[in-house]
Order: C-alpha cells, then structure tokens, then sequence
C-alpha cells in the first residue's frame, strides 16, 4: 500500500457553504421518508414556521429545491412582466446578478451600481425612485458577501415603502448572521438559502412576500413553471412543495432551526459580530488592510497585494487544510475574505488567522508571528 | 414519560423518493467541503462520468440543484422561442406536465394524449410529425409512473431522428431501473433526477442534450437564467456548476454510482424487471386487475375498487408503516401503486403485499390470506 504523504484535516471558513453542525448532518443521514405524509407534514410545518421567526416576518415563507440563485429569478418572474421598469442597487458580484437576471428576463433596469467595497447609497435610491415613478420594484442585496460590506437596508426600507415600488432584497448570506427584520425594515419581498447562516448544505432556497408584494404577483406575466410563487403558496396551506422537495435537507434543516433556537437568534448576531471584530482586529495586526466601506458581520475581507492574492487562498488549502475565499470578478487576486457565521466558532478563527500568519511567512511577507492571534484574542476575551 | 402506543418501522415503496443505501445515506452526513476546490472537482468528474455510463451516451450530463421538473423547464426554455410548435405525447399525470410548461411560456403545442393508463402511440407521433413541418421538438415521458406504464422510446426515436425535430424524453422515474440508451435509441434530450432509480435524495436533477439539440440552443430565446443551459455547459468544463450546487447530494450521488457500477446496469435493469414480474404476479393473485396497457419495470399499478382505494394507502402507512402510492389526478382512489426500484428488494416486495393482504382483509375483501405472496415467492424463486 501507498504511503499517505500526509493527512489533511479540512477547516472550511468561506462564506458558503458553512460547516454543519454534526447534529444536523446526521439527519441527512436517516432513512428518508416520503413528502406526502403526516410525518413529513410535520417537520415541513415547524420548519416553516421556524422560518418565519428567523425572517422576523409573519408572513409565509416558501421553500424551494434550487440554489439561492433560485430563488432570485423567483422574485423576479412572479413580481414583473416584459418591459418593466426596476431599479437595480448593487455594490458587488451578488448585486450584480439581480441586473443580469432582468437582462435574461427583458426588463428595463436603471442601474445604481457603486465601486466594489462601497456600499449601496440610499439617497441614490431615493433621487431614483423620485426621478422614475414608474419603477415597479428596487433588487438590492443585504450583505454583499463579494465584497464583504453590509447595505443599510432599514433606511432603504423606509424610503421605498414610501413609494408604490417593493423593496426586495437578497439576504442569501446575512440572513441568520447579522440583524435583519423583514417586517420592521419595512422589505416587501426577501430571498435566502440554506448553506450560510442556516449551517445547512446547500440544495434550498426560501423566498417571502408581504401583501403589497402579493399585489404585484396579480399582474405580473412573465413566463414561469417551477419558480411560479403561486404553486407553492397554494401547497403550503397543505404543507406541502408542488415538486418534490429535498426531503433529507428538509428533515436537517427543522434540526438547524432547533440550534439556532437554542442559542437564540439575537445572541447569534452577537456572536457573529464579536468573531467579525475580532477577524477585523486580526487582520489589522497583520498590516493587511480591512476592505469594504461599512463591513459585514458574516465575512471579513482585507486587501492583499495581488502577486500573493491567489497563493495564500491556494496555500491555506493545500498546506493547511483551510478553506477561506478570495477575490471575485476585478477583485480576483486582490481581496481575501474569512467567513465567520453559523457554525464557525472563536477557535475556527483563531485557526484560520495562525495558519494565514503561517501562509504569509512562507510568502515572504514580514509578519510578527502570533501577532493576529494575539489581536484576535484580545477582543474575544474582553468581550467575555 | 408518556408511554407510546406501538413503534412503527417504516417501509419505503413509493415511486420516489425510493430508500436509500446506508452507504450512500452516511455520505450525506460528512463534513461539508468546498465547491470551488480540487477536492469537489474530483467528485464531480467522477459524477458527470458515471452519469453519462448511466444515461448511456456519449454527450455531457449537467447538474442542476432542482426537483426533476427544473430539469424538464431547462429543457423547454433553452430550446425553444415564444411561439414555437411542439408536440406533446402525454399519457399521464407527468406527461401532462410538459403540456403545462408550455403553456406557462407560450409555445404552441399539438396535444397527442392518449387515455390514462394507454401509452403513447409511435404512429400517432409520425402521422403529427408529418401534417406539421414546422414542429421543433417532440416532448415525451418514458416510464409514466402516474399510471405505471412504459412508452416505446426506441421506436419514438427512430421516427422523430427521421425530421428536423428533436425528441425530448423525461426519464426521471424511469433511468437505471428500467433500460434507457440515449445515443443509441436517438433520443436528444433527457432529463432525471436523483430521487427515483439513483436512489439518493431529491434534490439534483440531470439533463444531457446532443448535438442536435444544441443547435436548437443557439436560436432559442425564451427568457432564463438559472436554467440556462449554455452556463451549466461552460462550467462543465472547469467541473463546476454555475451555481452552488446540493454539495453533500453530489458527494453521496458519487457513491450512490459506484453502488450502481458494482452491480452493474444491466442487472439492475433486470433485478426490476424480476420484481416487477412478481409484483404482477401477487397483485393478480389477490384479483386485482392490473392497470396499465404496458407494464414498466419501476412501478407497478392495480385497480381498486374506489370506495377502499385510499383507504389501502392509508391503512398500510398508518397501521404497518409501509408507503405505497395511490392515484393522482382523476385515478385517485382508483388504483395503488408498488415502487420496485432502486434500493428495493425481493424481500421489501414481499413485506408490501403480505401488509396488502392484511389491510385487505381488513377492509373487508374477501381474499386467501399469503396468496399474493405465494404468488410472487414463485416467481422469485423460479428465476433465481
């Protein structure tokens, strides 16, 4: 037999998917059961409801077999027909995908796209909607995981509920991990997935509207079959999908509503915004400088010179089993981005922060060794 | 502690999901890694690789994170533009489907559906093939599990290989359990998924399209996004998928293969074909007409009398904890269906009609108590 050269032992701290609790990835493992049944029926109803509380929304919450993405197109196809105005707020490569969604579907879009690293401006949105009352709807994103900044979304909230438009938002990757509250911020219409702050695999999708939404559904004529939010409002009242649904993602994902119930949705936020401070303070120590206008609390970006961009992402994995991001689009190369949300704890980042002094050593940089686990520390223990 | 009633062991013959090995299950549960890594892009190569054996063609098979009707819309929007003429060849409750998603993006179809329970006509096919130059592409299903009956697939494929039109099979319930050859039966388009003869969990769905079909690609221009094919093709390459894919139903998909090689296709198909033999063979024995004009080898159906047709689903789930499948649509109540596919064996069969008798008696059916599975051990027996 072959001599193992070395074990690797794998640490996964990107921003998507996140690790799973062991707990929840053992019931991917039970013996699956059949969707049209009391049994299922059940768990279907606790995981929406569950649902419900972590969207901080008393509205439905629908459950889709397909990427985030999926449930992007999903707020585009049932909200617009051919020819609609919408207003596209993007700062990064996820803001980005609302624009090229309308360009699949034949919208007309105005486009308030900013740098990548700043944020959204909700002025802009404001100037926008003033200058072009037509615009049905206004596609932004919550946490830009791209870029790694977080969009003021209550104030745009409150600017487009204002107006006749809805305010939709993609909130994939900050949903869980940082504040949001769907009905308070006033957004009529929100997406998420199951592989960021649901500590889930990735396979679902969930999307949710408000009345004034639902209003826009009546008339909306662009084509639609599998993504047709009236298929699946109409299932729901019998707990039910209209096509079959995940069912072993489903049956984890009522155990991952059951964690995060434990610990308590707003001590998750704090938790995630203790680990982003900390990653922060890491990073500063290492001379790396932190980018993004206002960061998330779900992944920290810093700015890296570009000959080495690509290598420690590489190296990190390679040598040390650590899985972190890198740049996407014109930020290839030069970003890289530390995921701290679901379940990645204090000591996964303390991991990934010795490991990346490790990298940068063996590039050649000049760090003092221990220094961004020092910092890290500090704030982790303070906060204590 | 309140003390339970009874414990209830569940038994999983439902035309999917279907059961699934335990080593294929354990799979799902492993720590979740990366999709954009050399260590997913290994597991992907060997998926797509052991899905073109499995589909039997020589073509590239995609991925799509959606239940098997997203792969059944991926194969409308990208082949298709508003207006064009199709012919739908339905004979049940999933052929019917690609008359609704034609209808949901506004193609004109030449509807030849045939009873439930009858199966396609070939001639029917030839004859619209002809009075229609203009049709761009023929939509069938290859076993209707709505009903319980096989379509003859090669025959189709010969006609419609003859004319400028490309044939677009659903295979979802039908791949690996009953014989499917792609290239060689001259079929364009299939599409499945992973719930039924895969055995896995629902969740992925597959599609392969051949030359013929991409050049239909080309001109298509119904409006998408997350299903456009030419994505899924370009990521191939790279073995990615253009969106996060279900990581941890790919991972065990890549067992759920091996499980399938180690057997070995053939014999699959022909393990089916035995259990639906003895299927038959019980269902007859207990009086119960048979449903369907041609028998497929996944599934088998028999009529009931409606006032008890439920009743049987009900009461086998309920009092055994054995699933089974009634009718759909205007067959509810009308007849039950035995899945005998995939991770279902002789024994499994035996337990389904030995609970049937019980529940029969129950119901007050005069029946030979141990007849329908005398029946079916006689079959297993003798070709064993």
């Amino acid at each position: 037999m072959e001599e193992i050269k070395k074990v690797t032992k794998y640490y996964l701290l990107t921003p998507g998917p996140t690790p799973i609790p062991p707990e929840v990835a053992l019931k991917e493992a039970l013996p699956i059961i059949h969707h049209r049944t009391n049994e299922f029926a059940v768990i279907y109803r606790n995981v929406v409801e569950g649902l419900k509380d972590v969207f901080r929304t008393k509205n439905e919450v629908y459950i889709l077999a397909a990427s985030g993405t999926g449930a992007m197109e999903t707020a585009v196809v049932n909200l617009l027909s051919h020819g609609d105005e919408i207003i596209v707020a993007s700062c990064g490569n996820f803001g980005d995908r609302w624009l090229k969604i309308a360009q699949g579907y034949g919208l007309k879009f105005i486009s308030i796209c900013v740098e990548w690293g700043k944020v959204v401006k909700p002025s802009e949105i404001e100037k926008a909607l003033k200058n072009n009352p037509n615009v049905k709807a206004v596609y932004t994103t919550f946490t830009e995981t791209s870029t790694g900044v977080v969009n003021d979304i209550k104030t745009i909230g409150e600017i487009v509920s204002k107006t006749d438009a809805i305010l939709v938002v993609d909130a994939i990757s900050g949903l869980v991990g940082q504040e949001f509250k769907t009905d308070e911020w006033k957004v009529d219409v929100v997406v998420s997935g199951s592989q960021k702050g649901f500590m889930l695999a990735p396979g679902l999708a969930f999307i949710t509207l408000n009345d004034k939404a639902w209003e826009l559904v009546k008339t909306s004529k662009l084509p639609k079959f599998y993504f047709d939010i009236k298929k699946y409002k109409k299932s729901y009242i019998t707990n039910e999908t209209p096509f079959t649904p995940p069912v072993t993602l489903v049956v984890a994902l009522e155990e991952s509503i059951k964690f995060i119930n434990k610990r308590g949705l707003e001590n998750i936020w704090n938790d995630c915004k203790l680990l982003a401070k900390a990653a922060r303070a890491g990073m500063t120590a290492l001379d790396l400088k932190l980018f993004g206008e206002v960061p998330c609390e779900v992944v920290t970006s810093a700015s890296v010179p570009i000959e080495i961009g690509g290598k420690i992402v590489k190296m990190l994995r390679e040598k040390y089993g650590v899985s972190i991001a890198g740049g996407q689009g014109d930020l290839k190369g030069k970003i890289i981005r530390f995921a701290h949300m679901g379940y990645i704890g204090k000591a996964d980042l303390l991991i990934g922060l010795a490991c990346l002094e490790m990298v940068l050593v063996e590039l050649g940089i000049k760090i003092e060794k221990g220094k961004a686990v020092a910092a890290a520390e500090e704030v982790l223990l303070k906060t204590e």
